[in-house]
């Protein structure tokens, strides 16, 4: 028997692990600098790889990197709301704005010029991958609410709110991050639990949720 | 004595007067069409004037229409929340929405258009504009609270109603105006009440001021 070979000391990653460096790399770039300020020269040197192999995994220029990387953050955004239908629902809601905040906070300004493009950026394309994340979102959260066929006005009041959630990230991130995280957290839910009682004055449906809401979680 | 010369039929426009008219074409056009789809020979037709007259005002193209007509419709919202400061506090916001819906009404998709610009339009500029008006809308909002230094918690919850309003104002296009205008208004001041008194229970300045809002008004 020959023994075995000794393992390389550089492993070859596969086309899906060497995509994701590149996307991890670059996501890094946009936290610091506007994404039509990042090359795809700057992704090579933040990688440690060689310039010809980031061309070549994206061969449509800065435009593709960002799309890409906005189509990741995307992914990992809407994987947030996420959450096992299980236990009451405002412990639910706080573990999945724990998620979505730990990234809105590991991403820093990144977020906000991935949410806000740029001048070179933006497109119909990327306008309608944040669109989707909002609406994922909105989504996960009605289905939580437990609603077979949400009427307009819960369907409003949770994509109101999901509005002013994003606006409160951004917001946190030019505040230096202030208040506190968990302090942000609880505020977001205590709000929305208010807009909620808001519109169950209007809406039977919402009314309906407002009282399963406090029965659970009273 | 010679007898004053008779009045012309055609009335010959100020600069001003015609590039007022000219943008009221320009978002006349942008209610039923993107903005990357109104050219400037359409805006000839609309206004009834010939096309060199149209270039001769925006040299800059479709990019400097668009702009300008961001930028008139960003002032004329601005005015919208431009109240007297007299009165109940609620009368007072109800006043400010009802000129603002009335503007959302008024130019319908055409709103949604100059807001979410497009794939030819956006640039930081016009995101700037855009910004401008919510942030003009922060501070009249906020003085008529009557707070002559808010703090961050304040800002962050006035500054998340006026997201929330916008976003409600495009949804509300897109559901064909349901709810009806006026239960729309009673329901983004009610949600503004709400908020405030969630923040309240956080932030000794937002109490005084819902106290102050309860007073005034109950």
């Amino acid at each position: 028997m020959t023994p075995a070979a000794p393992t390389p000391a550089y492993r070859r990653l596969s086309v899906e692990e060497r995509r994701t460096q590149l996307l991890d790399a670059a996501l890094g770039l946009f936290a610091h600098r506007a994404p039509e300020d990042v090359s795809l020269d700057d992704v090579a040197e933040a990688a440690g790889v060689s310039r010809p192999l980031v061309y070549r995994y994206f061969p449509g220029g800065k435009q593709q990197l960002y799309e890409a990387a906005l189509r990741s953050a995307a992914e990992e955004l809407e994987q947030c709301f996420d959450e096992p239908r299980q236990g009451p629902l405002v412990a639910r809601l706080r573990r999945a704005l724990d998620r979505y905040l730990a990234f809105v906070h590991e991403h820093d300004t990144g977020f906000s010029a991935l949410l806000q493009g740029g001048s070179v950026v933006e497109t119909s394309r990327t306008t309608a991958i944040v669109d989707g994340v909002r609406r994922a979102a909105a989504e996960h959260i009605l289905r939580h609410l437990g609603v077979a066929e949400p009427g307009p006005r819960l369907r409003m009041t949770v994509r109101m709110w999901i509005t002013a959630v994003e606006a409160a990230s951004l917001i946190w991130l030019d505040e230096d991050k202030e208040p506190p995280l968990d302090e942000l957290r609880d505020w977001l839910v205590e709000q929305f639990v208010a807009v909620l009682s808001v519109t169950a004055g209007r809406d039977p449906q919402t009314a309906t949720v407002v009282r399963a809401l406090a029965s659970a979680d009273g």
